[in-house]
């Protein structure tokens, strides 16, 4: 029998897969010191405790079925406590929602936030995940880079002052994915009286907070504006298995996503969301789970970056690394990242050149590297092998 | 600090949430036996044989990380070979993805096959979960009406010929939610002939075809044409928490639906999915085990039949009830189901009136009837309960 095949939505051509995912695959070989990926340790994740979670989660009742859309109601208020003590004031239950890992809760803030063509500022380099769902919604999208204190917030300023309206500004404020920085106590405040003063959004994505090696990170910008809805998730501090992220955001906002995420996928895992809850509550246990991750990771960048500023001198700059999972370098010799990338593979090492997170092209002399899954002697060895292919390039 | 709220986008006034959830708060009494969930039974899950493959998913490597979106590959190849024996050809691999429930499919599916202004057919009464989606899509929606057999694939056919286009045709083939009927075969084989002809997708939807009472259901639509997406989930068989639900679909699709996953959510849960791969092989035990909710649910439809024929007699007809979880009700005595409600409820016995499924009003004098989570004796005692509301609305 013959027969005609349907058409797709025209809108598919316009979407492509991650540049970096297709990376990725090419530098999946085992010879390979990958400081490509951009996934937590998992090594350092409590196997055995979330094994008992899990063991108590089924032992009980109430565990099999669906649940609510916003999120088991426990969970709920461990991360309202969790909130709560991050803010500086008393976040309720109802301002807690509980996605399917934070990238849920960015696509359904797409939809609940953006009129088609609506204008949305993201940060240069760009954390990806967040791009990919702008683009989707079809907004229009302005890029302001960062700096060693992060968001260029003076650059929004002349945004809002040409008489731009964004509906939203995203940022990775704190140790940046893939920047590296974090944005400053006073960048802070006055991206949040931007907010407040001109009436945009701004979504403050954070999976990596409490991932600090040496202080704390500034309070979050939700702590000075309403209008700031606050992003984070399990997958960093214990695993990205349970699929657990959550937002905290004003009324309107919940409501919102609440009726898109029943029709995006009903509600999440009574189960994941019960092992999370356990775990996130037990809060003398999770102090020293995560100590022991930022000590891990600590010690990893700084072998990192000291072998670089060792091997490299005055041919790159890097950033600190003082928290999160990536190393943000710029060769400052005129070499290529990308052009180099393939003499890279060959001395045995992967990243992924900065033009990966371009918005609109350049970064043609960045990389970003990433500490999480690497030992410092490997990471050391990685970058002698960098720095072997960086020679061979120059001959 | 005066602030300035930002305003949410446009679409969503257009949104509402389900009235049959609303209604659901509304009928949590401890004293009302309700009819109106939708919900498998937790006391027939198999809450040991979780807790046990949970055990052995955390103990093994691999468990804890992020997985690739379109599933974890033992789990898509464990499906694949069910797939196959129900389809009765070789499925692959790369065909089958792995959702966050069937929901996501349906939801990720609506993205990758609609263009804005879509025409798209549903069985009317509807399974609101899908109107929810397609709605959101800004399809344009035809409901064309069910009877004993199933979608009445001849009016489609007269759709056809009169030139409407459809996008997809939407079905819940087994077992209908909210109609308790099954499309015979005769109609699958003309369904699929008619989505070959013209060039349209059909969604096969089908959460409970392993769920019935007297004999299989006929070959599904999808064993005809490759034209057909097939979605179906664990959550009626195994348990909802899992949130493991699955697509068959050609590799256009899947491609599709892969880029969309990424933005969504990046990937599902290797914990649960490795969990279901691990119930979903062991055949002898999965068998067993649906045998047994098979044998529980059969037994509450024939129960709950039995008393609406016996307590109302010609005053109102039924379906049979040959599988799933739902029996639809219509009064031949022009009792209207939504003005009786409140009566009902007082009278300790909650159901949804038939208008909550209707795509263009109607069904005022249908209710659907949930027989999975209550026993013999508490349907029979809910008929006698509606059967006294029934009659004091008549007084």
């Amino acid at each position: 029998m013959s027969s005609t095949i349907p058409p797709l939505a025209g809108k598919l051509s316009g979407l492509q897969s991650s540049a970096i995912r297709d990376l990725l695959k090419l530098t999946a070989r085992a010879e390979v010191i990958s400081l490509a990926g951009g996934l937590p340790d998992a090594a350092l994740m409590p196997r055995d405790r979330i094994a008992a979670a899990a063991a108590d989660a089924l032992s009980g009742p109430g565990c099999l079925q669906y649940t609510e859309s916003p999120g088991w109601a426990p969970l709920r208020e461990v991360l309202a406590a969790r909130e709560s003590a991050r803010l500086g004031r008393a976040v309720g239950v109802d301002e807690v929602f509980v996605t399917h890992g934070s990238q849920q809760a960015l696509s359904l803030l797409a939809e609940v936030l953006l009129d088609p063509g609506a204008l949305v500022v993201v940060e240069n380099p760009a954390y990806v995940g967040a791009l990919q769902v702008f683009r989707a919604a079809s907004a229009r999208i302005v890029a302001l880079p960062l700096d060693s204190e992060g968001l260029r917030v003076d650059l929004l300023a002349e945004l809002l002052a040409s008489g731009e309206r964004p509906a939203l500004v995203h940022t990775v404020s704190n140790f940046h994915n893939p920047g590296g920085v974090t944005m400053s106590a006073e960048r802070r405040r006055a991206l949040a009286e931007l907010a407040d003063a001109h009436g945009f959004w701004v979504i403050e994505d954070d999976p990596y907070g409490e991932l600090y090696f040496d202080a704390p990170a500034p309070a979050p910008v939700a702590a000075y504006s309403r209008n700031v809805i606050r992003l984070s998730s399990a997958s960093k501090i214990i695993a990205p298995t349970l699929r657990v992220g959550w937002m905290t955001a004003p009324p309107s906002v919940f409501r919102g996503v609440e009726l898109l995420k029943q029709g995006a996928d009903l509600c999440g895992s009574a189960l994941t969301q019960q092992i999370a809850a356990d775990l996130l509550a037990d809060a003398a246990w999770l102090s020293g789970h995560i100590e022991s991750v930022r000590t891990a990771y600590g010690a990893r960048a700084k072998a990192l970056v000291h072998a670089l500023r060792d091997r490299f001198g005055d041919r790159l700059t890097c950033t600190d690394a003082t928290g999160g999972m990536f190393v943000w370098a710029d060769f400052t010799d005129g070499t290529d990242a990308q052009e180099l990338l393939p003499r890279a593979l060959d001395a045995g090492v992967a990243y992924v050149p900065g033009s990966a997170f371009a918005v609109d092209g350049g970064y043609r002399h960045s990389m970003r590297l990433c500490f999480s899954t690497s030992d410092a002697a490997t990471l050391t060895e990685a970058v002698d092998r960098l720095a072997g292919a960086g020679q061979s390039a120059q001959l």
